[in-house]
């Protein structure tokens, strides 16, 4: 999130008016997050999260958006989007496209245990069957081609070890999505960056799944292994915790057969591969975000050394959960 | 709300299925209110909450569903009702018809202060405004038809006085909605039952408007009088709070004028009729509740007594807003 561009009072009443929303009561701007600017809102009329977009397209939003009311609809706990008098969900403040969506309740947590790492998994094949029917399509902007430009771009700024790894994972990458079996892998609208702190939590239940703005169409394999990179990950080390691998995969893969579509044994064999895929591409935003950073008034980058870690033992240490657990 | 129909966990489960929602997690029955059943349903995919129409038809259900998706997609805190993979909001359950609903973060507040009472009336103003232009149109099942039928119904169980003051009541609403002067009062969908119980508060500001099934087309300032009775009044004494009630008629009074509709002359000398008709809707239904209760595993009707009291402070002591505090 950060904040590149600063909102003022009446740039956010002149958009509560445009939405007929009421006189504003409350504007503050949220620190967490890389990508936009976030701020939350109060009015008579309710509590919202405004973005800014600060470098996604008006073209680009109406997948993020239109998904995430496609969700909201169909009773997930995904922020509904506000849509004007025309229907619109993409509105403009300060010159940028922007969004205002419902402010969800519950809180992020931070130390996750099996319960929350069971329920996340449960939550991600959710969001995927319920995405399989969304009308509009577009491909994961941090896909494979944005990943292979960026590790060019990153170059200067690597040890030799770090040139080797990277090398390495860019020729595996390429392998595995150039393969007959990652092609026959399903797929469809994924999250891709459903990490602890954009799922909420209220009284041990999902309260809030947020922050779409790197939904794209990719395996669903892809959004699991970003989510194990995440929830059940020390990040000291980068090591996997296997009990909470096993409860967030046993969640998805419980989820996943209830709903008709049981994990196939391609998706298990090719697990750990794309565990390499999703650490690569945290890796790789990190270490762009920590090197070549943008001028903004809010922002703290994240170590890249951390993803680092983790990619290293996504390679040195592939992980299988046991089928059998939830067959 | 009340129990009427005793849901098992079994088809809560059905329901979560056809919905794609994942295991249920936790069933819990909601005691408060009175016309259908409702339960708290967790699951992996959320929170929400089931209700079971004990009385209304399905053919009534599309406006009221209808209308709450219609508000949350313009950003009001208003629940959203979960979709079926072929798009219905009304699903059956122990073969009554039913929705599922967002279960909105927050809390009711029991005594409210001038604060909530301004939030309280700029609310009703906004959703009057959002509800313009919703595509479908039914009548307030509570309005003066089923008033009038309701008001021989309890004959049986009134003292002289009571009587009295019905007939009265009955022959002032017969009068005023004959009038010139009512038929050219503003229209749309209104809630017709913002009790305080029905609006939820977080961090100050509203987080939900709950309960849309006594929705109807009807006066707004009908739906400002229910509002009054209910915000700016002691229930002991029936006498209403100026102080509170002149905060809530400027929250109402400010947001319209906001959204380029502003109270009329026309509203404004109407308004004390009009808290009568609104006292004798909760008096009468009050009455139909205590006297002719319907059978039900968890069932508290309210005392009609505290209605009669709101009623006769109406008749007896009107009150005008003094328009020119937000001018």
């Amino acid at each position: 999130m950060a904040v590149y561009t600063e909102v003022s009072e009446a740039a956010a009443q002149a958009l509560l008016d445009h939405l007929h929303l009421g006189p504003l009561q409350a504007l503050s701007p949220i620190e967490a997050g890389i990508e936009n600017t976030n701020y939350f809102v109060t009015a008579c009329g309710g509590r919202w999260v405004l973005t800014l977009f600060e470098r996604l397209s008006h073209a680009e939003l109406p997948f993020y958006l239109g998904l995430m009311r496609h969700l909201a609809q169909q009773g997930l706990p995904v922020p509904a989007p506000c849509a004007d008098a025309a229907g619109h969900l993409v509105h403009t403040v300060a010159g940028k496209p922007a969004a205002l969506v419902q402010r969800l309740g519950g809180r992020d947590v931070v130390a996750p245990d099996a319960a929350h790492c069971h329920a996340a998994g449960a939550m991600a094949a959710l969001l995927h069957m319920h995405a399989v029917d969304f009308a509009l399509a577009q491909p994961n902007a941090r896909g494979a081609d944005w990943r292979e430009a960026t590790a060019t771009a990153v170059q200067p700024w690597l040890t030799p070890a770090q040139a080797a790894l990277l090398q390495a994972e860019v020729t595996h990458q390429r392998l595995l999505l150039a393969s007959a079996e990652a092609a026959a892998l399903p797929q469809g609208p994924v999250h891709a960056d459903m990490f602890r702190d954009n799922v909420l939590f209220e009284s041990g239940a999902i309260s809030g799944v947020i922050d779409f703005y790197f939904a794209g169409v990719d395996h669903w394999l892809f959004d699991l292994a970003v989510c194990l990179n995440d929830w059940c990950v020390d990040m000291t080390s980068g090591r996997l915790n296997e009990a909470l691998a096993q409860a967030l995969t046993a969640g998805y893969a419980e989820a996943r057969a209830r709903l008709g579509q049981p994990v196939t044994g391609l998706e298990w064999r090719l697990l750990p591969s794309m565990r390499r895929l999703a650490a690569l591409r945290f890796w790789l935003s990190r270490l762009a975000d920590w090197h070549m950073p943008r001028e903004a008034s809010l922002l703290r980058p994240k170590d890249p050394a951390q993803l680092e870690r983790v990619l290293r033992q996504c390679v040195e240490q592939p992980w299988h959960p046991q089928e059998g657990a939830w067959a």
